[in-house]
């Protein structure tokens, strides 16, 4: 497999091409943003951890039956995976109430939900990555009602899948975000990545922070609690 | 029917309670609030043409087998009304796009939606009345599931309905705001009002604004658009 131009650089991971027109190459790197880009740094040896956890959870849940976008892990930050077509909406799934949720809706930082949670918001970076409903994903085309479902579908079972996987390992998972893709031939596939930067973890004994709040809210440490997660899931 | 104390100032209407203690008086003020009630200023008649055009409506809607919260129009301000408990969320349904939907997702106002569209705000001042989808609202606990059905069952008839009703009076229906409320015995009703306050309403040939946005956005001539539009649904 060759890796050949670059195709797009995201926050903290670059996207290459190859040979291969179905394949592209992940390159995972050290940075970090926060508050939709306004804030930036690097959290030293982070994108060896996302890279690797990453895809330990991607091929947990393949095994489980959720189809992603996982290939193969080239090196330690480099990973194959499949072109897609991304669906523009990030996918949050909640447990325990937190961020902005606690934020918008004048509810305490770890109360637990009486339901878990699904909500979308409109992958805008002009926009602020709007909150967005079905209804309004639907009028705006950002996807059909038949993908979407299967978003949600895909999204619990991923959500039940890994708070029972995580709590063995001292885990809460308190809220995360997904992305989906669509291959050519129409079908949904997970994509993205599933790391301490994309998912709330406390510790389930001292609730400590286990994730990219502690870059967020400037509170320090991050370095170690990304290579606690990476210890606990992968026994390094 | 004794009209007695003030049982609730919002901010375009006064609620008393009545010796019945299952019915209170609405009391349709001039006052006019907009940006969460940052803004605020009066339309002078306004209190008399939105009460009796909400009693037109609500009779209608009724007829039409929506229930709703109207018994009676007591004088040019005045209505009795079942007294219920709101449910704390603002329901929207929008055909054009237009407003704070323009804003948030960056669609030009006046594109036609693909499909009409609910959403559901948070009735909560402190916290700026924020959007909320239908898990949240469960998770909070602030209503039930099947209320939330039985609320957007109705949300979309009223839709249906007014739409098709203003159409032959000139009137395009962009959008328009819903609150329902709750009798004693659980029952879901349409409940506030329906009015150039509340709704959207664009001439057909002209597209000039018939509605609160004259105010809210300082254009000028909301006394002569809300007599305009009382005009073409009561033939005065």
């Amino acid at each position: 497999m060759k890796k050949m131009e670059m195709l797009y650089q995201g926050k903290a991971k670059k996207v290459f091409a190859t040979d291969d027109p179905g394949l592209v190459i992940v390159d995972y790197t050290d940075n970090a943003t926060a508050l939709n880009g306004l804030k930036k740094g690097t959290i030293e040896g982070k994108g060896v951890i996302n890279n690797r956890m990453s895809n330990h959870m991607m091929r947990l849940l393949e095994q489980k039956g959720i189809p992603t976008q996982y290939v193969e892990e080239l090196s330690d930050r480099e990973t194959l995976v499949k072109k897609v077509k991304i669906v523009p909406l990030e996918v949050i799934v909640r447990n325990i109430a937190a961020g902005s949720f606690s934020k918008r809706y004048g509810v305490e930082e770890g109360k637990e939900l009486a339901i878990s949670t699904i909500e979308f918001s409109y992958k805008n970076d002009d926009l602020g990555d709007p909150l967005i409903n079905d209804y309004h994903a639907l009028a705006l085309g950002l996807c059909t009602a038949e993908e979407l479902e299967t978003i949600k579908k895909y999204a619990f079972a991923v959500n039940d899948m890994m708070k029972e996987y995580l709590l063995k390992l001292g885990i809460i998972l308190v809220d995360f975000k997904l992305e989906f893709g669509k291959l050519p031939d129409g079908t949904i596939v997970l994509a993205d990545e599933i790391s301490p930067d994309t998912c709330r973890f406390w510790d389930s004994e001292t609730h400590a922070h286990l994730d990219k709040d502690l870059f967020r809210r400037d509170l320090g440490g991050a370095e170690d609690a990304y290579q606690e997660v990476m210890r606990r899931l992968m026994g390094e």
